[in-house]
C-alpha cells in the first residue's frame, strides 16, 4: 500500500491559536484510494524545521501533502524549505508573475512587493491554479513520488485539490463507510445496546460522541459484510438515528419540513442566535426558516407574545415559557412550526436555576410541547452549542 | 535550545473525528521554558508507525511527550511501541497490578482481562500514578534525554502533566508574547506598512489571517527586546488594533459600550443569527444586548420596522435597507445602538447582486451609517462568518 504524508505548515497550528482541521480533511479524501495515513504532522514557520519535516517525508512516503505557508510574508516559508529539502533551485516564473500582478489589477490594486515570491518554484514543480487566491500551489513528480503544496484556506485549497486528486494516479481502493447520526442515548448506554456488534477488526464499529448526538461509524474493505455490518447497526437502533453520513441535523430536519409545505420561526434565549444560525447554514434555509427573534432581555420575551402570566407564574427559565415562547414566535411569522430555547449558558446561575439547565420548547399545528435538559457546567460556548443541537434534535423527535 | 517533540497518539486523531488538542496545549505549556517545539505529530494506532514515530522523535528531540494509547484495549498501543524504539521489554509490576485491580474493586467491580496491560513498564520507565483513571502514565530519562506517555483525556493528563513539567528540569526562559488584532487592512498590506518591522528571528514578528482580521503575534525570549518590537508594531498600526492577546471582537466592542452605559440590539438578515450569538458567547453579554431579529423571509423586516419605500427603492440587498434596518431595530428594543446585516450568502445570486455581497448598517444617537463589503465565493459559512465579523468590526470603528 503506498504511504501518504501529510504536513500542516504554521506556529499557529502548533500551539492551536488556529485549529489544524486541513490535515484531517486531506486524509480523509484519501481514503478511497490505497493510500496509508500514518501519521500527520504540523510544523512551525522556521526554515530549518520544515526542511527536515519535508526531507523525511519525501524519504519516508510515495506522497507529501503540505498545506500552509505559501502566503506572501516573511513567515511563508514552503517554497524554500521544499527547495532546500529536494536541493533544487528557486525560479522566478515571468508569467506567474504577470497573473499574480493581474489578480491585484482585476481588484484595483498594485501589486505589494512581498507577492513576489509565490511566482517562485522549483524546475521540477508544475503550477496549480489558485483562481480564489495569490498563492498558486506546487505539484511535484520526482523518482516515482509525488509532492503537492497547497495554499492554507480551505476556500482556497479545496477546489484545487478536488481537481488534482483524481490525476494523482492513486489507485483506487474504496472503503466503504457508513455514519450512523443518532441522539436520545448516551454513547456507554448505545455500545451496550450495539453489544457484540462494536467490534474491531474488518469491518470495524467505532462510537465519537459529538453535539449533535453520537455517531456510529461502520467500515470496512469488504463491501458486503461491511454493509451487513451497517444493516443490524441500523435495525438496532432504528429510533434514535436522525441521519446518515454527511447530514446534518439542521438539514434533516428543513427538508422534512418543505416535504410538508411547512415553515418555521425560532425565538431563543441562552442560545442567543445559534439555533438560527445552524439553521440559515442550509442552503435554501429561506423556504422554510421565515425568521428569528432573539429575546435575550427581560422585557424582549413579552414583547414578541408571550403572555405575562406565564412568565411571572413559572419565571423565564421553565418549561411553560419554552412553550410560550414557540408558540408566539409561531404566530408572529405565521409559521405552521416554532422552535424555542430558554435557560442558563453562565458563568452564573439565574432566577436560582444552575449553569446548564435548559428547556426546549416546540409548537406546530397540534399543540405545543417542551422538555428539560441538564448539561454539565462545561463553559458558556459549549453549553449554548449543546442547547442548540438539543433544540434541533427534540424539534426532530417530535415532527 | 532544547528541542521538544509532541506526539497524539489515535487513527481518530488523523481523520479528525475527535479534534486533536492535546498536542497543542502541551505545546502552549513548555513556552515558559527554553524548550522549542517545532513539530506536533498524530500517529494512527498502528505499532509499526508508532514505534517508528517514537524512534524518530527520540533521536530528534531531547523531550518526547505522548498522550493516548495508554488504554486497555487491543489497539492501545503506546507502551510496546515505546519498548521497541527504546529496546527495552516490557516487564509487569505486581505492585501496579494490583493497584489497578484496587481501582475497579474500589467501584465494585472486577477488573476486566485487558486492563492487565495497564502495569505493564519498562525498565527505565517511572510510573506517573492517574487518581482519574486505570492508565497510569509513563516517565522515562535515560541518556539525559526525557520520555512521557500521558493517558488521553485531557481531565486524566492534565493534573499529571502539571505535576511533572516543574520536575522535568527545564530551563526555564519566559518567552514575551505580545498579540495585537486588527481590522482593515489585508495581511500584505500590512506586512508593508511594518516594513523592517516584520521581521524573524528574535524577538519576532508572525502574521495571521483569521476571519476577525489579521493578528500580529510579536515573541521573543528577551523581555526589553520584544516589548520595544510590540510598541512599535503598535504605533505602526494604532487605528487599526482593535484588541490584544485574547481579546474578541465581540467582547471588546460590548465593553466598550457598557462603559457608556450603551445597549444593543441587532437585525440580522444573511448571518441569519450569527452577529447575535457572536455577541451572546460574551459572559454577561446580556447587560448590553438586548435583543436581536432574524428578518429572513421577505415580509419581515417591514414587520419590523423597515419603512417599505426604503426597500422598494433600493431593495433588500442595499446599504439603504442596512441602514433602515439597523436604525428600525434600535428602535424597535429601546436601544442605543442597533447593527444589521444583509447580502447574499449564496448558492444562488439574489435580486441581482452576485454570492458574497453584503452590506452592514450600524445605527447610534448620532445617525446611521453603512458599508458594502464583497467577499469571494468561498461557502455560505464562510460568508456568512465573514459578513459577521465584518459587522461586528464596522460597528467598533464606528463607535
Amino acid at each position: 500500500m503506498l504511504i501518504a504524508e501529510i504536513i500542516g505548515v504554521g506556529s499557529e497550528l502548533i500551539r492551536g491559536d488556529t485549529l489544524d482541521t486541513n490535515t484531517a480533511e486531506i486524509a480523509r479524501s484519501l481514503e478511497a484510494y490505497a493510500v496509508r495515513v500514518d501519521r500527520t504532522l504540523r510544523v512551525a514557520d522556521d526554515l530549518q524545521a520544515l526542511a527536515e519535516a519535508v526531507r523525511e517525508a519525501w524519504r519516508r512516503a510515495d506522497l507529501v501533502v503540505l498545506s500552509g505557508g505559501l502566503g506572501p510574508t516573511p513567515d511563508d516559508l514552503t517554497r524554500e524549505a521544499i527547495a532546500q529539502a529536494l536541493g533544487e533551485p528557486l525560479e522566478l516564473d515571468a508569467a506567474m508573475l504577470e497573473r499574480i500582478r493581474a489578480f491585484f489589477a482585476a481588484r484595483g490594486r498594485a501589486m505589494p512587493e512581498g507577492n513576489q515570491k509565490q511566482a517562485l518554484r522549483i524546475p521540477s514543480a508544475r503550477w496549480l491554479e489558485n483562481p480564489r487566491g495569490t498563492a498558486p500551489g506546487w505539484w511535484v513528480i520526482r523518482e516515482a513520488k509525488q509532492l503537492v503544496a497547497l495554499p492554507g484556506p480551505p476556500a482556497e485549497w479545496r477546489p484545487i485539490w478536488a481537481e488534482l486528486l483524481p490525476q494523482l494516479g492513486l489507485p483506487p481502493a474504496p472503503r466503504v463507510r457508513k455514519v450512523y447520526k443518532t441522539w436520545g442515548l448516551g454513547e456507554s448506554t448505545l455500545v451496550q445496546r450495539l453489544g457484540p456488534l462494536a467490534r474491531r477488526g474488518d469491518p470495524a464499529l467505532g462510537t465519537y460522541a459529538h453535539p449533535d448526538g453520537v455517531h456510529v461509524v461502520i467500515e470496512g474493505t469488504d463491501p458486503a459484510a461491511t454493509r451487513a455490518l451497517a444493516r443490524s447497526v441500523r435495525a438496532r437502533l432504528e429510533a434514535y438515528i436522525w441521519g446518515e453520513d454527511d447530514a446534518t441535523l439542521a438539514q434533516t430536519l428543513l427538508r422534512r419540513l418543505e416535504a410538508r409545505g411547512g415553515t418555521l420561526a425560532v425565538m431563543e434565549s441562552l442560545t442567543g442566535g445559534l439555533v438560527t444560525s445552524l439553521l440559515t447554514d442550509v442552503p435554501g434555509a429561506s423556504r422554510v426558516v421565515l425568521g428569528g427573534v432573539v429575546s435575550y432581555s427581560a422585557g424582549a420575551k413579552a414583547r414578541f407574545g408571550v403572555p405575562e402570566a406565564v412568565l411571572e407564574a413559572h419565571g423565564t427559565v421553565s418549561a411553560e415559557a419554552a412553550r410560550a415562547m414557540a408558540g408566539a414566535v409561531r404566530a408572529l411569522f405565521g409559521a405552521t412550526h416554532g422552535i424555542a430555547t430558554t435557560g442558563v449558558a453562565g458563568p452564573q446561575p439565574l432566577e436560582g436555576h444552575p449553569v446548564g439547565t435548559v428547556y426546549v420548547g416546540v409548537a406546530g399545528p397540534d399543540g405545543s410541547a417542551a422538555r428539560a435538559y441538564r448539561f454539565p457546567p462545561v463553559g458558556r460556548e459549549a453549553i449554548k452549542l449543546r442547547a442548540a443541537y438539543a433544540a434541533l434534535a427534540y424539534f426532530w423527535s417530535q415532527t
